[in-house]
């Protein structure tokens, strides 16, 4: 008689966006005459720039002729696209990452829970609480974690780096060794950024200790200030310790269209084995590369007109961003991120839960945001807004909540 | 100090048509002249099909407006299409399988090696030898299979059911009971099929003895016989037992575009728990959707254009197919396949081994396929021939082997 894999029916609940969507569909559908705005999940609403959308015609224009049709792309991604990451992303700002150390993908979503299967599950990790749920659920999955005890909502086998205000958001080197360390910066929820000289320290310890560090950079085009790093290979030795996840859904509005990478250095080892030639194992064998008219769609995205035009997206954002910070602080809230990233973390009112905060949002003011305590225990009493949405949508959002 | 997931070095050698893409590659570098004929690994040749071009351009085109843009996908699909495939793929055949039973996915090579994970490690799987490398490199990658045998070419913990001439490549139930059963047909890569009637003795079996099938269905639309099932749902009692992955690779020519479905009835449970949820919580948790304008181009495969043009394109390579069969039969050699699937099975001659034949076509007349022995130990001195090339590529590389 075949058993499941256990190891799902440890994890609590289901996964966060997922209730939330539940929720607020709920509402929704008992309230059909309400306005809601959807200031919760990460999801983007501009829509595409037209050199993508151009690259995008101009693909499909190539499948439908017997000359130039595509059929499986290459394992681990076409030589143009890797070619432009490896000049744009990372040549251009003094980073030594060739194009054959990039893995396109579908997405981070998909690389930041995939990655951990090519590890021991004797491995321990450590990640930052509040944290991108991925991480963790992932590792539940595969048996990594040990027990979960509800009252203080952690794993026995988890490493913990709190992040709260005292330490604004940074978190410390963890006091028990890990092996593996997710590390997101600029960071989901919380919008915060460490400087490059503590991301330094960070790859330091990573050395010293033998661990990995897997640094999600997804947020990185939102970076404004200039000493925080927007790769971790801006760090010297980050080459033997660091696995970096990028993808193109905030920087280009990808999240429909789905399109990531991940770096594995060559001289990042176990022993003689290199981790790249894992992760192209696994690629090869559970991956079949990421659409051809997507490939092209994340070339044009290097593109000077594709630049000028994710530039200009970047800022609508973030002027967002801005109106919505601004916003909150006027009315009286606790808030931080916001600046390097398109998060705002904003401190929930008397006292409230986040969950409270999030129902009482929906319910009063119809406006969808995400509650901090989702995202680990630190979390609790933080709500996170999302600067993704339309400017009009941004205004009238937090000018309803200024007026609660 | 981390630790590597070690299971992955237990892998003999890299995934076959790594390998085959390598050797090819080598032999193209150093003889420049030559017009090779890629009859090997089964990718596709004819353009996509005129409707599913429009339907790629309207979603490209909605995506560059705010007012149509699409982010985040459904975890689990969009209806549009779940209903397009639970309606022509199921109903009108008769099959009980719902819209939410239907997991929308970049492909079913995807789906065939993460299928597994929710399944707990202890249990034994049973695959057909030869067979497609993914179900067993997937499970070694988890650590389900124990140790390697490289005189045998086997894994301790596998059950194999051999596929060879004497039983019509049509495997017997298995002499000892496993968990998970990997069946695939039409098969890959022998191009076997096999009745109804003996698909529901396997449905019977699983039931009996609490077994799960994985059904790989993604070779269907080949099926030109009448007693040959297009889906396990067909069998009775299907749905306490059965997993069904398909594919929209063959069928529509995706293998660049990346699109599958995997069927989940939420009747397969183990105890109280049913892998519905466990599969949508994998699929919330790792996966975040196929793109939008790829799933759009899915559902075109069902409007009446795009019926009526796929038939054509089926039509064209079961021509080919007809054409490799008939041709080898001609030239003396025993073979098989090729009614109700786009691949040949043919025994090599005069005793050579698979991989002996393999650079025997490719340096002598210059035609790539694939050595059956990559398939498993019972391919050995097999070859698989694809009928996806083009008419006239198809035409030459026959006429080539014929003329040997």
């Amino acid at each position: 008689m075949f058993k499941l894999n256990d190891n799902y029916l440890k994890l609590p609940g289901s996964y966060l966006f997922s209730t939330i969507g539940k929720k607020v569909n709920a509402y929704a559908a008992a309230n059909p005459d309400r306005k809601i705005i959807r200031l919760g999940i990460g999801d983007v609403t501009q829509p595409l720039a037209p050199a993508i959308i151009q690259a995008l015609h101009g693909a499909v224009d190539e499948m439908g002729k017997a000359e130039t049709f595509r059929g499986y792309a290459p394992d681990l991604g076409y030589d143009f696209l890797r070619n432009a990451i490896a000049e744009n992303d990372y040549k251009s700002r003094g980073c030594d990452v060739s194009a054959d150390e990039i893995f396109i993908s579908d997405g981070a979503k998909c690389d930041s829970g995939n990655i951990q299967e090519i590890f021991s599950l004797d491995n321990k990790i450590a990640v930052c609480d509040p944290v991108y749920p991925v991480y963790v659920d992932s590792n539940v999955m595969a048996g990594r974690t040990g027990t979960y005890d509800s009252a203080s909502e952690t794993w026995s086998d988890v490493i913990y780096m709190p992040c709260t205000a005292e330490n604004g958001f940074a978190p410390k080197l963890p006091s028990q060794t890990p092996d593996l360390i997710y590390l997101c910066f600029p960071n989901n929820p919380t919008g915060a950024t460490i400087t490059k000289a503590q991301l330094q320290e960070w790859v330091d310890y990573a050395n010293k200790v033998g661990a990995v560090i897997i640094y999600d950079a997804a947020y990185e085009a939102y970076i404004s200030e200039e000493d925080v790093p927007h790769s971790i290979y801006e760090c010297e030795g980050a080459r033997g310790c660091a696995i970096e996840l990028r993808s193109f859904s905030k920087n280009a509005g990808f999240t429909g269209v789905r399109l990531g990478f991940t770096v594995v250095p060559k001289d990042l080892k176990c022993g003689e084995v290199a981790l790249h030639s894992l992760w192209a194992r696994r690629h090869g064998t559970k991956y079949n590369g990421a659409p051809y008219i997507v490939q092209r769609a994340g070339e044009a995205v290097y593109s000077e007109a594709g630049k000028a035009q994710l530039k200009d997206q970047i800022a609508y954002y973030m002027n967002n961003a801005r109106y919505i910070l601004n916003g909150l602080r006027e009315a009286g809230y606790t808030v931080s991120g916001g600046v390097n990233a398109p998060y705002i973390w904003l401190k929930t009112p008397d006292g409230m839960t986040s969950w409270e905060f999030f129902d009482y949002l929906l319910e009063r003011v119809n406006v969808v945001g995400t509650p901090g305590s989702g995202f680990g225990p630190n979390g609790e009493g933080y709500f996170r807004l999302t600067a993704f949405g339309s400017y009009e949508n941004t205004v009238e959002a937090v000018d309803r909540i200024k007026g609660m």
